[in-house]
């Protein structure tokens, strides 16, 4: 399969690339990115408009402004995506949409197969230990400013969408702190270096269940991107998910 | 729900009877043992061919000799039954199949529904998660005789269920012991008085998913037997499986 | 070692007791408790003014009220006592300093061996892993009205001893809530029937050092408890506490 | 500080050089390897014999047959040396406790203070939880070709150090294989990428004690180099170990 690698020169974009080396039966065709990289011997272009880009479908790790262009060449050559990118704005989303009716289109807030498998088993776990507690414990990096992690958000908000009375707290303190029936606490705690942990605690009566995930670097996120395009290569035009992938 | 309580002077019966009584919808309103107990309240008997046994639905830890006498008794009075009791021989498995016919029959190796979720989970996981190595550790106390654990081997078999090639080890010593890619270790460790412990590991490229199960008591089998009971009852006959309650 | 037992009818008294009733070098030969409890065959005292009490040394988990009474016996009859009762006044504190100067006096907050060794590894480990961070997780059932717990106070305090300028938080929430370099959050998890769980994270960069105890029922406070009788036995007089045993 | 790197084209070589640039107090004035790398602005050496070398302190991860020259090197011009080279001959051996008697020289087989300080830790709970039940668990990526690892195998001997009657076991399976109290299972677990996680398992009486370590990189290493270099620099001469950095 030949890749469009977009966004080469970012951090992700390094990541898909040492990837693709190591994978046999994938190989970079063309990349995209706003500076050339002298040490990338794939062809290299700033944008989408240039006809001789080639590639059986892109994986994109860029920036939302490169995006509206590059949906623009999926549609006129009838090329798959994986987009990565966040920040879109509704106007975008409106395009993706649009677009995915001619072509198919793979869109994730969290690329990682593990973290989105979790989250399926967290929603199933959820429903059925009706009596069980759930409690949330996250782990990152002491550089990290937002608090709780935004994975520890889409766990939180899965597990709320199967029951809808859930509340979420962000820490205990006090002589009065008895846990209330419909609480989840998320816990974020900080740390070294470490790149992303989340642990989901069902504790019912002499029973727990935990379930854990645990990533050592950003590889993992270009692994899912990878995944993703060898799941949509050759399907058929429209929106797919992660959740998708683990049918 | 009036409940006949088969076996109530061991150890799960007990665990069941503490239970119920801090549940307000059960009531215990006949008892089946070898001996009777003067410290409880309910109604004694000894097997059941008195017609003076009465109640909604049998909970069983009894012995397998105690079984048929009770499948006969399920079958005469229309009376569902959740059947605990280990051991037993082909010829009763085959009359509980017959009787099923009749009555709604709850039967599980392990009534842990904790246990079973795992189970189910790791099927899933074992599925999606393709090229991930998965080990097992279990712990138990250390006067256990058997490694590994009859409920590690549900959960190992689980998995062989749905990827046939998988093969187990029991450990790894020596400087040629490179991990084989269809190898699943299973980790038997042993220590105090742990009740019983179960993690299942996918670890892949800088990425890891734990799924773990930590029982602290008998009496997690106890609840999984009433929740069971609450289950079967009022369903059609029918032969019922943990797996019967997740869904 | 014949043991007095002092608050036989408790919960605590009652996990002593089952102890002592599987160590062959033990026996309860008098236990004192306000009420009499005619399953217990060692002679029964209300308080300690009788003088057929007998017995080597005190294991007491009775109430605050008894203690003065207890303490006097212990000076006239030179009988060491392991003292574990809790809620004791300034004047009481007191009387067992002066008590201490005629016969060893072993108290302590918290009972279990495993806890007191993990305050004092942690203590070193805090003052090695000098740029490390350092954060904590407790896990206790959902009906504890307090948080932090008690315990998770006192490792806190006890890193607070040998690094000052520490400061506690309860949890994280935030878009601004990057980390403190002298912070330390405590995490109270509530779930289930948790017994009492106590993670003390040291993350460094691209290391991390988790040390834990997990208290799986009360037996172990129990057990200290007899662990400090069989130290403090034969022993010169003074006021002992857990860190003597762990040298 | 000005460091003298020796093996600076080696993975941990790349390592203590990364490092090294994040942190003001330190400066490579010299490198030693086989081969230039054009790359390095520091001036670079093929061996020590050159008297053009400069610097206050060695930090060696280079080769044991560059370290006779090297030892040669710190006695004459009074340079202390961070030895973290393995596979060292009987004579190295000699030659450094000789060299030690000139200049401080600091040596050891695991870089990671913090694994240091776990066996540390180790040591004192094994002699304080007597009646514990030890296991160790260790976790390594899929390609290692022994087991279990060489520092499971530090840290198991550290046990068997303080507790002489330890005999060690490597897995368990069969319907017989009741825990031995003298036993230690050390359990390799193997899968994906993990760098390396070693725990040990001290399970006694309801109560679970657990010291465990977590490598992400091998970065750990080489800031546990850089921290003897600072340790040992302007310290009297001698042979350092890194117990010597625990105190």
């Amino acid at each position: 399969m030949n890749i469009i690698l977009s966004g080469f020169n970012g951090a992700m974009g390094k990541n898909v690339l040492e990837l693709i080396s190591e994978d046999e039966s994938l190989m970079i065709t063309s990349g995209i990115d706003r500076k050339p990289n002298k040490y990338y011997t794939f062809k290299q272009f700033t944008d989408y408009s240039d006809e001789n880009i080639k590639g059986d479908i892109i994986v994109d790790f860029s920036h939302f402004s490169l995006v509206p262009n590059m949906l623009e060449f999926c549609k006129r050559t009838h090329t798959p995506v994986v987009l990565c990118t966040t920040g879109l704005t509704d106007e975008i989303l409106k395009q993706i949409e649009e677009t995915s009716k001619y072509v198919p289109i793979f869109k994730s807030g969290n690329m990682s197969l593990g973290i989105n498998l979790l989250i399926d088993i967290v929603k199933k776990a959820s429903t059925i230990l009706e009596d069980f507690d759930i409690e949330i414990i996250e782990k990152h990096h002491n550089k990290k400013v937002d608090s709780p992690s935004g994975t520890a958000k889409m766990i939180a908000n899965s597990i709320k969408s199967v029951l809808n009375e859930k509340e979420f707290i962000y820490g205990r303190e006090g002589n009065d702190t008895k846990r209330k029936k419909n609480e989840i606490a998320i816990h974020a705690v900080r740390g070294g270096t470490i790149v992303g942990e989340h642990e989901i605690i069902f504790a019912g009566t002499d029973e727990i269940i935990t379930l854990s995930h645990s990533a050592r670097s950003k590889k993992v996120f270009a692994k899912g991107a990878i995944e993703a395009a060898k799941f949509i290569y050759g399907k058929e035009s429209g929106l797919y998910r992660m959740d998708d992938m683990l049918k």
